[in-house]
């Protein structure tokens, strides 16, 4: 992409409401726009981030073993599904509106209570389980307050996966497997693993409703973060601000220790055995190999898209900017010319087009109007993980300048080897 | 992906309030399920004809000459955008909420109040200009009856793509590419093209308002289109119903002729000359080489994703069921066993496996309760491009049976070769 033609504009200025880091970084970058509070648009550099986490996402679901089939399901739900469960009244933040034909609707702020009936249709039998069932979609919540950006906003991209199952045994061995591909997920987006010794990112029990004693959050540490979670000192487990005030000490059975260390965290991700909380109320049931009429166990699994984009910026920068992963950064390369001489560009459209036959995506910074001093600014502030530079003095020695954004230190490499040595450096 | 496992069941029944061929078609043939009228789920089968739709969408307007950036805007918007253009009162279908913030939102049937005042933030300069941008996102509009299915819904899937431009003639040249990218995707998603003599998408010349004198919808003739066209039957030019009304003869200059016949056709497009229409209100203006500040010009283009997943089905299909394009099927192959032996069952699991290894997408009918029958006359309805059939006669032969949905009469393949003549077949 040239930079001179992308839909972007940096901003000098932090947005006034800006509290979080990822908000303001995001926003001066020209990642997201704010079209009202806690409603915002993903431009075109934002939109590449998030399309990457939601492939990462669907990657991860999809394949085995937690062989997730995607569907998609409506954004109005009709108020009889949310009266059958009682949430009409109980869900506080629930979007409600009327439509011409006096029909009362709900902007579903999650799906339950669609895919319960829906499921009812096609799960007969005990041969029609286990199955597995998610979406990526947008979802609402008619919040009183909003702020930190994309941390909490009224309207957001959600994954929500669905599991329904013949024995709790078997929705607790899936739920574990569940675990680990958010983790996966988690790792690849930069916000788990070894850099940060298993953190920032906590499987954090949570308070597990009627069916089963925990369910679980993951909850991203950052200063900006709206929950409170405690982490156990002695073997890092956490628990979070609810289980704290009921239990006595460390809920990990070996450990029990009493020693929690406090951090703001913001939750990433909820996993939670819903058993037959749903399929009760929809009459979900399956006819088991004993010809017994049996309800459906069932398991949900959110992951909010915007707010764990969010959550790795919060964790990913510096005071310069954004420094995004390279699996989820809007583009691998930042190519950067310094000086307008007609060499310079033939050499720079070269290194372009190598760079794009060999699937590494590249922004070109081919604009004249900006001094060395603003191109090396903004490219800060966008966080593209390698940035290379051709000046007059690299173009005599048939170089280029290579910086990562992660690292300090500028290397010369030899313009004919670039390709070569970032694929190696992938 | 194994049929067992498969979340789908196909219907006997017709539903209820079903006329348009591809609403029976798609709710039997388990590809939607309707939650409440005019709100559909995709189910996995649905879903990945609609992403191929997708993708197919993406490529088109992605590519060179139409270069569209892509973004993502909310589905809610502040009433204030609406009251700017008329649009909170002149909008028929708007579907309209309160928060508990007491604001009034709007849920967005279409993107032109929300992408103005975002242009508005980042266009400045001619050297801003032209710039594309699109997103595919659900809207919504509260229809007083809807009906025939995916045909006309309250909540639907679009692509919506606006250009902005310095100078009128600009824009009259992207519009005659953006027709060309248009035919391209209806092409590929078969029903346009040499099969059809040109047909049976039409662009039709439609009301232009007030800036040109003509906008253009596509038109894909179907007995269960709510919309009446007119093909001239001299040139094949089209024109809508509005257009017919007011004109003389034949719009296509050279042509004039007045003899049309009559066709039922539903809009699977639209593009719009918008002008300054949404630029004046929004005061989205930009500094020209002449150092004068001058509205930017802009243009409209849609085409619903569900609207044209339905019209594929009214366009291809027979009495038994659905006859997918290869290009936007769920799965390439049906890959069907009828005899449940030992040797039959690794025979087809070795074929299964190949064709994946290939990248080719098989749907596996692994089922042993059900007959030869029964799987052939779900196959025909499921409408998947090639059917594959191993059964004792077959094995003996050390050969398989090919069936093409769209065509007559079966060919044996050796089981050996079969990869190799479905990948020259593709």
């Amino acid at each position: 992409m040239l930079q001179s033609k992308l839909f972007y504009k940096t901003q000098k200025q932090t947005p006034k409401d800006a509290e979080a880091i990822s908000h303001m970084l995001l926003v001066k970058a020209g990642f997201v726009d704010q079209l009202t509070a806690g409603i915002y648009s993903f431009l075109p550099l934002g939109f590449k981030v998030l399309k990457k986490i939601e492939n990462i996402i669907r990657h991860e679901i999809t394949a085995t073993p937690i062989n997730g089939q995607e569907i998609l399901m409506p954004v109005l739900s009709p108020k009889e599904n949310w009266q059958k469960t009682g949430r009409w009244e109980s869900f506080d933040a629930l979007f409600k509106l009327k439509g011409k034909n006096e029909r009362d609707y709900v902007l579903n702020p999650t799906h339950e209570e669609i895919i319960s009936p829906l499921a009812k249709k096609i799960i007969l039998s005990h041969k029609d389980l286990p199955v597995y069932l998610f979406q990526i979609q947008t979802k609402f919540r008619d919040e009183l307050r909003v702020k930190s950006g994309l941390l909490r906003t009224r309207e957001f991209l959600m994954k929500d996966l669905y599991s329904f199952h013949a024995t709790e045994n078997d929705l607790d061995n899936y739920y574990e497997k569940v675990v680990k591909a958010y983790f996966n997920i988690y790792k690849r987006c930069g916000i788990f693993g070894q850099n940060f010794k298993n953190g920032p990112t906590y499987k954090t029990w949570a308070s597990g409703g009627s069916f089963s004693e925990f369910s679980h959050e993951f909850q991203t540490i950052t200063e900006y973060g709206e929950d409170i979670i405690y982490v156990c000192k002695k073997c890092g487990s956490a628990i979070n601000k609810e289980i704290k005030e009921k239990i006595n000490g460390c809920p990990n059975k070996p450990c029990k220790s009493n020693n929690f260390e406090e951090k703001k965290a913001v939750e990433v991700g909820n996993i939670f055995k819903l058993g037959t909380k749903y399929s009760l109320p929809f009459e979900l049931k399956f006819k088991d190999k004993d010809g017994k009429e049996k309800p459906v166990i069932m398991g949900c699994y959110g992951v909010g898209l915007g707010r764990l984009m969010a959550s790795v910026v919060e964790v990913n920068h510096d005071e310069k900017g954004i420094i995004w992963p390279k699996e989820i950064a809007p583009f691998l390369v930042h190519l950067i010319t310094i000086e307008n001489s007609k060499k310079m560009e033939k050499t720079a459209q070269k290194i372009y087009n190598d760079l794009q036959k060999k699937g590494i995506e590249v922004l070109y910074d081919d604009r004249q109007d900006k001094t060395a001093g603003e191109k090396f600014a903004e490219s800060d502030l966008l966080g593209i993980p390698f940035r290379i530079v051709i000046s007059e003095k690299t173009l005599k020695q048939n170089s280029v300048e290579l910086k990562e954004r992660a690292k300090d230190g500028i290397r010369m490499v030899k313009a004919n080897q670039l390709v070569k040595f970032l694929i190696a450096n992938l």
